[in-house]
């Protein structure tokens, strides 16, 4: 009786990508307006996939308003009306994609979250543009 | 050349959530405001996902007039405009958390179906919260 | 320099459409499946529209993070899993339709809100069915 | 460090769903008003998944900016505002059903990136109606 | 105590855009990929809004139960699947534009609809495109 | 014959709002997080009304592709992927507020339609918070 249950969320937050042993013309050639100088900025949308058993005493896979709080300390509370480069040491050593920020925010949740618990976030950078991560 | 094919619906309820075996307390301990005696409500989309070949002379996996018709007998005829606790011997014993609405829908269509194609059910509860039934 | 400022809310509920004058046959006639006794419920998504001038200062025709707790004390609060026929007394001698509901959270917002900023509210019942309350 | 990036387009198209060796009468059985002679049309939504490893240097699966392009060269320029059947040869002898054009958007995109990717496609016909090729 | 209700449906539809009384070059220069000879085709999703004093006995402007039958008897069965150019006498001589079927969707409803309650149409040809008749 | 048509358009960007006649404290406790220093950032979404009459050649108020062109020349080429800021000249003595942003962005489509089709633009800060700028 196993499910996978979704909570999603949101922040928003500014961002630049670009590597820093690169020059400003290649930064420029592979990052495109991504990596203006000045910063840019989205609305993230979160979606968190949690899977396990459903339990028979209470039918649920995980409380989902522990799930919402767990969410909202280790991942709203860090990035919201951040700037991800800047702000956060996450992203210090990090290209802040949405593929490395999925990852940085799976690796948050996955240390609070009991073993028996499989874990997958999706992050939505813009309506267009979506990132699951792990596969 | 197999394909999994979605058929979204959707149907009103009430219902509550409670563990008959636990004191009033503890109700609201575990379940908050979802244990509200008067009941409250949503809004259930429901996602409907079946997988199997794509037969070669019609290019469906399955009919989706049909398809849409079985959701429509199964399960919106059933819930919707309904209270889950008080209308629905489905839920007679059993807690209607998303995850048990789901699996009962699951068992609703699984048992229409037949045995060469897949099924999985997506249901939101709200916008925000939703489940997948089976993983 | 005026302008409408929206700010987007919601609240899970559940009700029964009927008028106690009237015996069930005629309710079942008028109200049809939202006329079920043992209740049913919505997912009631809300747009608040406050309209005025906006501040040369702060760019602001009202700060959103005020609209928005005034929204939640004066409305998610009061209804956010209630069941609004049983729990609320606005809805006591009044049929809860998603015009009455606009109507009411209209004049509990109204009444916080300085006269100077013209007022607007839109409630979603479904994502098919909503109200605009005044015109 | 394998994560999948998704990448949203659309385009609007008229077809009509009907087998050439069928008559008109089993072809109405079957297809119903999609078999309509004058042809019908859609607003399809197409969301392109790409799975591989997060290459270090760019934090990409793959550059989003080449996947929209190429989306755009190969499925948006070929059948946005087309008649599937009639100005599409891909179409010619293959019943144009959503999944039968998830299939072909599939080989088409698939023909262009490298092996060490994995690729799938979801294809909306309508909100309500959605297929992912392959399973 | 005047409200405005608004009920949502869609139908899907082939089009073509064209001035019978230009020329072929004429007709690609206004109305570009609009004007393919082959048609191409939508899913237009419909918004009526109808406005008038909230009946103090129902708590109703409309029944949306018999606004919603109207919609489908006087616009759904009438432009589902159906080729507006070929099939639909309204567009004989009528160039099947967003503003021009919402102006004859407002007049199949007006016609229907007590004097007392005031009328206005939007309809979306696709997310990004929409129009409203009347102002 | 008067109709409203609507465009949506996007772009991404990074700001942060204060008041540069305030001390920080002052600016925190009115922007609260959106006065960070290192900046946040959105995705906006613009929606374009345009209402005039409709064209009884064309069937048009306005053709779409013009509009569509006007809105990438004037604010999208202009705003997607800067920090409004820092990069754009119109906010540097007037704070980004999105009523402000709606304002500027008003004021560069005004310039450039002719004086028989009225204007208004719809600013989306976040799904959950939006503005209309004239009202």
């Amino acid at each position: 009786m196993r499910a996978s249950v979704y909570r999603k969320a949101h922040f928003n937050a500014a961002h630049r990508l670009f590597n820093p042993q690169w020059d400003s013309e290649k930064n420029n050639a592979v990052f495109g307006l991504c990596n203006n100088e000045n910063w840019h900025g989205h609305n993230y949308d979160l979606v968190v996939k949690v899977t396990g058993e459903i339990d028979p005493i209470t039918g649920f896979v995980i409380d989902m308003k522990y799930l919402k709080e767990l969410i909202k300390s280790e991942v709203e509370d860090r990035f919201d009306h951040k700037n991800l480069n800047l702000d956060c040491p996450e992203f210090r050593n990090l290209n802040p994609t949405a593929e490395n920020i999925a990852l940085v925010i799976f690796d948050l949740l996955r240390a609070k979250l009991p073993s028996s618990l499989e874990l997958q976030v999706r992050l939505y950078e813009t309506e267009r543009n979506f990132v699951d991560y792990p596969v």
